[in-house]
């Protein structure tokens, strides 16, 4: 299958992520992107596509016009304060305080975000749009007759709900992907979120409706990041009843149980009959994960890839998470090629 | 007048507090503590009484039984998890998310908090409950028939809500300090919040009730910390309709404009006919205030101590913010001062 990829990612690195009350180097570094490629090229997989410009409109009916703007212009905003860091939020809309977008950085930081470990950067806002017209070039591909795609999305999306960063994640690019099938003429689309964590901004974007299946398996929130969303009784509403599918899974969970309920959601997918699959493919539920907590080998993600061609549908994976370097590239391709040699 | 206070506030002393994207050394540390002594002696009004141990029963009118468990258990539950720094969280319950209390100390921190610069230590429940049981002595000081007290309160308490922690504050000093007059017989109390920056936590905690008025003179929310609370429309809800009054106003005000706000609320303490007034006592109205906006100069201090004296009620000052550290002795003394010279 082909990989949509290209350079820009390396603009967003920030010096700091906060974890663990300190700022450290950031988990989601560039090096993850490198050591998948070299993968990719070590298992003479490397049918590389360079992304199109990406195309706005359809990132316009995945975020709000209000977002998109504060990502654009948040970086010049924050550099005018003459701040010595990089752009992090210190206070947030809580419980029965106002729903209202502040004037000031500092205020609009936290207004949109879902989580403060994440800088935004003089790079962030090209780096995440060009991480989404990976996504969207690699909908492109599979519209257009490709049974199946691998957009190396950096940064990552499916922390990223409408009006919300963080989490590593700025823009969605799962759901547009997602919105780009739709646009291109498919009828119904399944996410397919396997990332240790729970896709809260995916689920999030389409909660409300019936046009995109959202299946995610992930640690359960209770004691995992983003530990406000991903609970089995979120369900999806409105037109969206019905169409949101929650696998929250206890520390220690193995490749058998966690298999299972890979097969439970493709089981549904397959009910849902889509026209295309997104894979919003996170490999941190490996067992040697730094910051996750489930317990699968790199062997089982060649497995799992295996069930996913399954379905038989078009499909898109794109890139989430994944921490633990050294095996980030074994394990991302291992699910490309079990995707690939079933 | 007498001020009560105890050394056990330097127990709180974060390591850092999350400012412009870096760990800085806090604004709020306890040199600010040992200045306003400095001054006290200085000025010949070291009338120093120790605290008696908190009353817990007055806090739990005041705060969330939940949050008290969560802040009295938030560092051994952080310690256990071994991370190099102090407790400072991650990621929060943001809009559409579940307002649920997840397991996990990372998510406990973001259910909890209003504002993220504040780290939690090792002496953060022992500091804020004695900062608690000063102003709560001063409260005892003024029901008892003292004409007026100063609870030198360190760390301050006005942005903590019935349950949420932040920009310094854990425990409302204040509004315990009010719910103990009332406890005492008072029918009314009013708390008159002088700190440049918007009491929220106050405000939430008497929002629907008629029995505190609470009026607040600050930095516009649009542009100040802690940018979510502190608007002009926020007049209280249901009982408490009309007994919540904001001043918000812009950088650069000067005292002309700030008096008037003053005169204003005073008048409508007059009206309100409180058996007691609490005032929460910060000097980062300031000219050099490092992170405020106002432009008060050092004798402005003197003058407004005299106008809250002219409302001629049992008033107990509880101090709050100011981080203009070589200035905040004089600033916080010509308050009280003014006050008794009138």
């Amino acid at each position: 299958m082909k990989t949509v990829l290209n350079e820009v990612h390396r603009q967003h690195f920030p010096k700091g992520e906060l974890y663990g009350g300190e700022l450290v180097v950031p988990f989601e570094r560039p090096e993850r992107w490198d050591i998948i490629v070299e993968q990719l090229n070590s298992m003479e997989m490397a049918d590389f596509v360079d992304p199109d410009p990406l195309d706005m409109e359809t990132v316009q009916k995945i975020h709000d016009a209000d977002f998109l703007r504060f990502l654009a212009t948040a970086w010049d905003m924050w550099a005018e304060e003459n701040y010595a860091g990089e752009a992090l939020p210190t206070v947030i809309p809580a419980r029965r305080m106002q729903q209202r977008e502040p004037d000031h950085i500092d205020g609009k930081l936290g207004y949109f975000c879902m989580a403060i470990e994440t800088a935004i950067t003089s790079g962030t806002w090209v780096a995440a749009c060009a991480s989404a017209a990976v996504a969207q070039t690699g909908q492109r591909l599979v519209s257009g007759g490709e049974a199946s795609a691998f957009a190396l999305c950096r940064p990552p999306g499916h922390h990223a709900a409408r009006d919300l960063y963080g989490g590593y994640c700025f823009l969605n690019n799962a759901a547009i992907a997602a919105q780009g099938f739709l646009d291109a003429g498919a009828s119904r689309v399944a996410v397919l979120d396997v990332d240790f964590h729970h896709g809260n901004g995916t689920q999030d974007i389409f909660y409300d409706r019936s046009d995109v299946l959202f299946a995610s398996l992930h640690g359960d929130p209770r004691t995992a990041f983003p530990h406000f969303l991903g609970f089995a009784d979120e369900t999806g509403k409105g037109e969206g009843e019905g169409f949101n599918v929650n696998y929250p899974m206890p520390s220690g969970t193995d490749f058998q149980t966690w298999g299972n309920a890979l097969d439970d959601a493709c089981a549904r997918i397959d009910a849902y009959a889509p026209d295309a699959v997104v894979v919003s493919l996170g490999v941190d539920t490996y067992k040697d994960d730094p910051i996750s907590f489930f317990r699968l080998e790199s062997e089982n993600f060649s497995t799992y890839g295996a069930r996913i061609a399954k379905l038989a549908r078009p499909t898109l994976f794109v890139m989430e998470g994944g921490y633990a370097v050294e095996e980030i590239g074994t394990n991302t391709v291992n699910v490309l090629e079990g995707f690939e040699r079933a």
